[in-house]
């Protein structure tokens, strides 16, 4: 066939960031690999000048769902990998990266379909508040777009080697963990309980690490480091430290 | 809230090409405006080096479809604007870039879900064959993601303006016309007539010209013009002209 002459192949694009994303999630484990899993994890999406105009989302507020395109900003400088070894196979099995969501990809593009919960703005800044996100705090945004069920859903697709959710497991907390996420919910009046019974119910450990016992681990979550250790099948979370933000 | 220090706001990425689309369209004028309505249109994904090797799709083929990012090449120089008119709306209203799928972004930045047929590969070729695509011959591929249904159908979510697909008009061909895409059949092998009736049939006239009758087109698919007009809410395919690629 021959090669259309308006273009070279093995082009360059670039891409500039307009928007930023704001969430509970400092770090990048502990963060959950699909959205809608953590429901607790609520996050914005504030757009950056020149985009902080409300005639670019005008009529946005009629969509339930919006796709955010994004930047895998913390991991890009690390270079993509020709194929991963996906979580759900247990780390056990390698798979080409265009056959996974990694975020080690030759373009490091990531994209999630986040419940657009409502469009604040004020003061020369536009705001969208998320629900469920998946995203690192300051994790640049590149594009947004509507999610349209009858074009986007496609409830019969055949799902390879994830067809399932991740099955949620058991989250415990120590008499002074609680009585410290207590503390916490009531001066920030963020549903501290819950986020922590979501990320850990989901098993944020690498697969290398499932049989491991009695391991403690750290998680950062806003402005705390969750420490939690895996007991008898359920997570056991210890204590809250105060994190120093870096 | 603070901002974090890895990134500069405002900052630009460089996206690299790694694949290109072939397919039926030619121009602009007839692609549908979301894939899986024309399911003739077939289309090839051919990954350019160093992506055409074939471990960097290793189990993609256990997915039925794929989401594919690409750049809209061929508007990306006319820039972006702030709102548009959907077709949808008749193109009496505007909307917001955000709120719409246009192809005037501030990041010219395009996805499709696309039916993943089969992969091949050979002589240093490695070739995704996809089903019912809406993509200009000759799309610069960014990325390719596997789709999957627990995370990306959400049957449930709501549309805003655009929440019903296109509803699909009568094409009707003259003797002459359809005495040419039989013979055309026959020497490529190409389904040109439900290509013909799957791309006329879902209206690809702007909406500023719904309303006008008795007016002749051309829609450039494979190397055929192909003329027709709208007579009686139906269309007639008059014939079709050998196109001389550019």
């Amino acid at each position: 066939m021959t090669i259309p002459k308006a273009l070279t192949l093995n082009a360059t694009f670039q891409f500039q960031q307009i928007g930023v994303i704001r969430s509970c999630y400092r770090q990048k484990f502990g963060i959950p690999r699909q959205p809608g899993i953590v429901t607790a994890a609520e996050a914005t999406l504030e757009l950056l000048p020149p985009f902080n105009q409300e005639n670019l989302v005008r009529g946005l507020e009629g969509f339930s769902h919006i796709w955010v395109h994004f930047i895998f900003h913390q991991t890009m400088d690390e270079g993509w990998r020709p194929t991963i070894r996906p979580p759900r196979l247990g780390g056990r099995q390698r798979m080409g990266v265009f056959a996974t969501r990694s975020t080690h990809r030759p373009n490091p593009l990531g994209m999630s379909v986040l419940e657009l919960q409502s469009i604040t703005s004020g003061s020369g800044r536009l705001i969208l508040h998320l629900g469920a996100a998946d995203l690192l705090d300051g994790t640049p945004v590149v594009d947004i777009k509507p999610y349209l069920p009858y074009a986007d859903a496609l409830p019969g697709a055949e799902g390879g080697f994830a067809p399932l959710p991740v099955v949620m497991a058991d989250v415990k907390f120590t008499d002074q963990a609680m009585a410290q996420c207590l503390r916490y919910e009531q001066r920030t009046g963020r549903k501290l309980i819950q986020l922590i019974e979501q990320v850990l119910g989901q098993d944020p450990r690498p697969a290398y690490l499932h049989k491991t016992i009695g391991r403690q681990h750290g998680t950062a979550l806003w402005d705390l480091n969750v420490v939690w250790e895996c007991i008898d099948e359920c997570f056991l979370v210890k204590e809250l430290e105060q994190r120093v933000e870096q």
